[in-house]
């Protein structure tokens, strides 16, 4: 069921890499929402998916843009502005990535360049997206900015590694420059924290499908899926939620408020 | 402009009082939005108010109830669901007072008596109105209960007494309920945590204003309205949102992330 | 091996019950440590309990006091000076009990007058000892006041029922009070947020050795002991941490930044 | 008045750079109880700083290393552990630059190679030093590591520009190899989130003066001075809070649980 909750607006829309993505689901739930916008990735991303049959059910261009690159993100801005006539409505960054993870680094054996490099990729580009929109002045009144982050930022688990220290970076920038958008633009600025998610990315981190249903059990609603995420984002990014910024919020199924559970306590005893 | 967000759904209403009442607004909103209620307040609120208008407005009947009656509470649940004719899908509490507050005792000087009845009728109605629901198996499956709340449950506000100790039980009750009505029934809890507004009830604090100004040059984006907190409560009543429970959400125009402005930094130098 | 730490200091002991109450190894400490003070339990508490062992240990008077009686308290804390021979420099709540946890009560059928009666014993008498001991102007400039919590006042865990809401309260009322006691005397008010413990109060809430053991594999150090609980107590009440207050301070090896841990995942994969 | 608490303890202390150094108090005062120790800071800061008087007054030795260099750590460690003679019991981290900072660049004009620089000596050095220790077996069982944070970590400072992302990767790292360093050595790693202090490196941060009296405004016992931090690292190093760990302290005079005060509407109203 559609409610044109996003007519009219214009969007960009970062990391959809195939059907798993959850930034694959929000394009196709903003479309139905009546939402125009450009799909992007990191060309190498975009030769490993298959991004184009998304784009096309989408009736929206696909520009390749390496978010840690300025000129990339200039060049996405212009282009974006020019394909959908206007300035910008909405942001969706997608985006992590972890060598150390890749390469199954320990924690006590991390390599420092890649260390960086997890932060440049999977935390400063937020930050690059945002000064790139604010001086070219791509962002509309009222426009909303959102990353996907993830509760390691408060909260150890052990796989999750140098990521950690990304999604804490990520949600950092977002209340430091949710603070200067607000001033200048009355845009907000939030991240989401969302449960494990089964998608190309997620599955990546080691030990992953031991959290996954760990965290379903702690989630007295269950793990939310990357549908019901598209579906929290859209309401971030439709004209009811202005108010709400530098917030990270979780969208969990409750995992985050549960000391325990009696599926887990159930599941122990076996 | 409408969306029919709330179509088919069908709510009870706490807390309208006269319209500036966030209440009020949620239930207007509600009603373009295509949601179905019911209203109540509490009888002697009732008579000092012009609930009556909104009602009108609105095609909703009004039931009396007292919130920290659990027989007020049956017969509130009992005669909505045979107005609206079935079970309930979204429930706003909005109730708080403080014999402390309005009797202006000091946090020094608290009468204890009156303590606990700040957290019987501004927090342990919230239990009560979810207990009477789940007894009587009043609630759908995915329906949305939300309470709102205030940031001096975190952080300490002088004139706010021992609300600041209801809001805090407030939070911890959509927590702890939150975990059980998802497991019975999907249903999610939560509460929003809302700029300091411009109500018959905010305006009953001590220093009110002060706060007020201080916060809105705290917030980056202002303070919230009361139509603003009616659009995101209005999100939080829908389909989009029904995997988030056990949260309190801030809707402060980014208060709660702001250490300092560069607003009340020119105040202060004035 | 002491130290001296709390050398000349006077205090106030709630909550001994036998050798296994934090309280009691609180109280061994800070005679160790140099401390003289009174120690105080409800009357029903001190008949069942072995509290003139640790009386005579001490060197120290026992005054019963009903903590949500108020004459009760004005007694103490007369009594205490008088013993003591002067003003108080620290105090230690260690005081919880919920009717509702005691018959068994599920949280969906919760008795609502005792449910206040949690909230008066085990919230309201930490607000009741501070009113008192600041009207009498019983407490030293730079003293240390603190009480006892649990992590259920953040996150939920069903077994822990309406005791969560007191937990709220009472750290709320830490936040609230202390800023007031700041203000007045330059006296700081904290709760330690402590790992479970199997005391005698403890081990009374439903499922204890469940979430004990899935508290001790989720902590990276294990449980925090009461004996490591009465050391971080002492350093509290000594003049090493003067700054400190209006914080929750978790003494929980860990759990409250946990996300998941090895010893755990090992665990559920049995 | 001392106490021996730190008797017998050997340590590693970085970040002294002059007699307003919070980390030069920290010196003082281990000394003072007992510790011995090495002084370490950048070569460049060495030079710059009057570090000799303080090696003199505590009979320590300095030992050159810029904390981003895994030689420079490694030679720390080796040469530590031969002047005192066996493992490390306790490291202090007290290290932060921002080149975005000291060049006065804005938040929306940041130069992302000096951001990556700035989280590289402020937040991954903290790691480093970890990372070497642990690989060198370096620290001995129920050891003690400490950093500096602020409280730009959680919320928005617009002077503290990317030392605010800076912090909370720091914390962060507290919080991931804390998990680690439990699990191996018993070891606890901790962050103060310290009230703004009049050293030579916070007065660097635009706007300083503003947001110190600003914070000592809405701190009910006041800004927290280096003193008294020092006072509080002396119990976080002892073995008296050996189970605290993965936390982030707040040592800021209740400033991060005050929402207003009266001494800042006061101001307000002027």
């Amino acid at each position: 069921m559609a409610y044109n909750l996003l007519k009219g607006k214009k969007g960009i829309i970062f990391g959809a890499l195939d059907e798993k993505s959850i930034a694959w689901k929000v394009a196709l739930k903003a479309k139905e929402e009546g939402a125009e916008f450009t799909l992007t990735n990191a060309p190498i991303a975009l030769r490993m998916g298959v991004i184009n049959q998304l784009a096309e059910s989408c009736g929206a261009e696909i520009i390749p843009a390496d978010a840690t690159s300025l000129e990339d993100l200039e060049n996405l801005f212009t282009k974006s502005m020019e394909i959908l006539g206007g300035k910008i409505d909405f942001v969706l960054h997608s985006i992590g990535m972890s060598p150390n993870v890749r390469k199954n680094k320990a924690y006590g054996d991390l390599n420092y360049d890649w260390f960086l490099k997890t932060l440049d990729i999977s935390g400063l580009s937020f930050h690059k997206v945002m000064q790139v929109a604010e001086k070219m002045d791509a962002m509309n009144e009222w426009g909303s900015i959102l990353a996907l982050s993830y509760i390691a930022a408060q909260r150890t688990f052990p796989d999750y590694s140098d990521m950690a220290q990304a999604k804490a970076v990520l949600e950092s920038i977002a209340r430091s420059y949710g603070y200067r958008f607000a001033k200048s633009k009355n845009v907000r600025v939030n991240t989401i924290s969302q449960s494990p998610t089964k998608t190309t990315a997620g599955t990546g981190v080691g030990g992953f499908d031991a959290f996954f249903d760990y965290a379903d059990k702690m989630s007295p609603l269950g793990n939310a899926s990357s549908e019901d995420c598209a579906n929290y984002i859209i309401t971030m990014f439709s004209d009811f939620t202005r108010m709400v910024t530098m917030q990270n919020l979780m969208h969990d199924g409750g995992f985050s408020s549960s000391g325990i559970t009696e599926d887990l306590i159930e599941e122990l005893r076996k």
